[in-house]
C-alpha cells in the first residue's frame, strides 16, 4: 500500500468536505482532484466517500484533542488556557477565509454534523464521538481545577456550543470577530463561576 | 398564480433543506415530493433551488425575529426573556428529533450557512443578513435595558453563538440537553454582566 497516495486522497477529500461540505463533494470530484482511478480509491477506502468522511472526522477529533491537551499542559489557569485555544483557532481560521488552506485533514465538525445528523447515522455517530471526547477534555480539566461536577458539565457544553456556533458565524461573516468575542466571553464565564 | 401550490412547494423544499441539507436536496427530489412538473417550479421560482433556499432563509429569519420580539414584549427581564426563548426553541426542536416536523418553512440557519458559506455567495449573504437582523434584536434590547454598547455587542454575539452551536450539538446527540444547558448559561451571563 502506498501510504503517501492514501494520505493524499484523504487530505484532498477533507479539503473538499471542509469547504464545500459532504454532500456537495462527489466521488468523481475526489477522483479528479487527486488524479486517481475509481478502483484505487476503493482499494484504499473500501467504503468510498463515507469512509473518507469517517477518517476525516476521526483525525479532526485527534488533532483538536492534542491541541486542547497541549494548551492545558502549558497554561495552569484554565480560563486563560481555553481563551488561548480559541484565539489560536480564530487565527488559524484566517487561512480558511483568506487563502487556500494548508494541506490538512482537519474538517469543520459543526458543518459535517449539521449536514449529516438526520440522513447518515454512521457519520452522525462518528461526529458525536468526537464532540464527546472534546467535551470530556474540558470537563476533566474543570473538575481537576476544583469546579464541581455539575458546573463542569454545564461549562463544558457551553464552551463547546460557543466555539462551534462562533465558527459558523465567523465563516458566514468572513471575519473572525465572533471567534474572538467568544474567547473573551469564555474567559469571563469561567472567572465568574470561580467567584460564585 | 396558485398561492397554495407555491407555498406547498416552498414548505416541502424547506423541510428537505432542514433535514437533509441544501446540497443533498436535488430539484428532482423536490419535484417528486411535491408532485410538480419542472416547468411549474420554474414558473413559481424562476431561479429554481437557489431561490427556494433564499426564500426559506428569509422566512426563517422573519419567524425567529417575530419570536424574539414577542418574548421581549411579554418579559421585561431580558435574561429571563432570552432564557424563555431558548427553552421554547429546545422544546419545539423535539419535533425535529422525535416526530415528523410540522409543516413549516423554518430551516436551520446554522446548517444552511455552514454548508454554503464557501461555495455560494448569494446564499451566504442571505444567511448573513438574517444573522445580523437577529443579532441587532438582542443588541438593541440589551442597550435598551441599560447595558453599554460594547457589552451589548459582545453579549449579542455570544448569545447567538451559543444558540447556533447548541442546536448542532443537540441534533447530533439527539437530545436537547445542550440547548437547555445554554439557556441557563445565557441567563447567568446576562445577570453576571449586570453585576459588573
Amino acid at each position: 500500500m502506498n501510504i503517501n497516495k492514501r494520505k493524499h486522497i484523504l487530505t484532498k477529500a477533507a479539503e473538499l468536505f471542509r469547504t464545500q461540505g459532504y454532500h456537495a463533494t462527489s466521488l468523481s470530484q475526489i477522483l479528479k482532484t487527486t488524479e486517481t482511478q475509481k478502483g484505487t480509491i476503493y482499494h484504499y477506502f473500501p467504503q468510498g466517500k463515507e469512509q473518507l468522511a469517517i477518517e476525516a472526522i476521526e483525525q479532526t477529533g485527534k488533532i483538536r484533542e492534542d491541541f486542547i491537551k497541549y494548551h492545558f499542559s502549558i497554561e495552569e489557569d484554565i480560563a486563560l488556557a481555553i481563551y488561548n485555544q480559541v484565539i489560536e483557532m480564530a487565527n488559524s481560521s484566517i487561512e480558511i477565509l483568506e487563502a487556500p488552506p494548508k494541506e490538512s485533514v482537519n474538517i469543520s465538525l459543526v458543518s459535517m454534523s449539521s449536514e449529516v445528523w438526520y440522513s447518515n447515522d454512521t457519520l452522525r455517530e462518528a461526529c458525536l464521538k468526537v464532540y464527546t471526547d472534546w467535551q470530556n477534555l474540558y470537563y476533566n480539566q474543570l473538575v481537576k481545577k476544583g469546579f464541581d461536577k455539575e458546573t463542569s458539565k454545564a461549562l463544558s457544553i457551553t464552551i463547546q456550543s460557543m466555539i462551534e456556533g462562533a465558527y459558523v458565524l465567523s465563516v458566514t461573516k468572513k471575519n473572525l470577530n465572533p471567534m474572538k468575542t467568544i474567547g473573551d466571553s469564555i474567559y469571563k464565564i469561567i472567572k465568574n463561576n470561580n467567584k460564585e
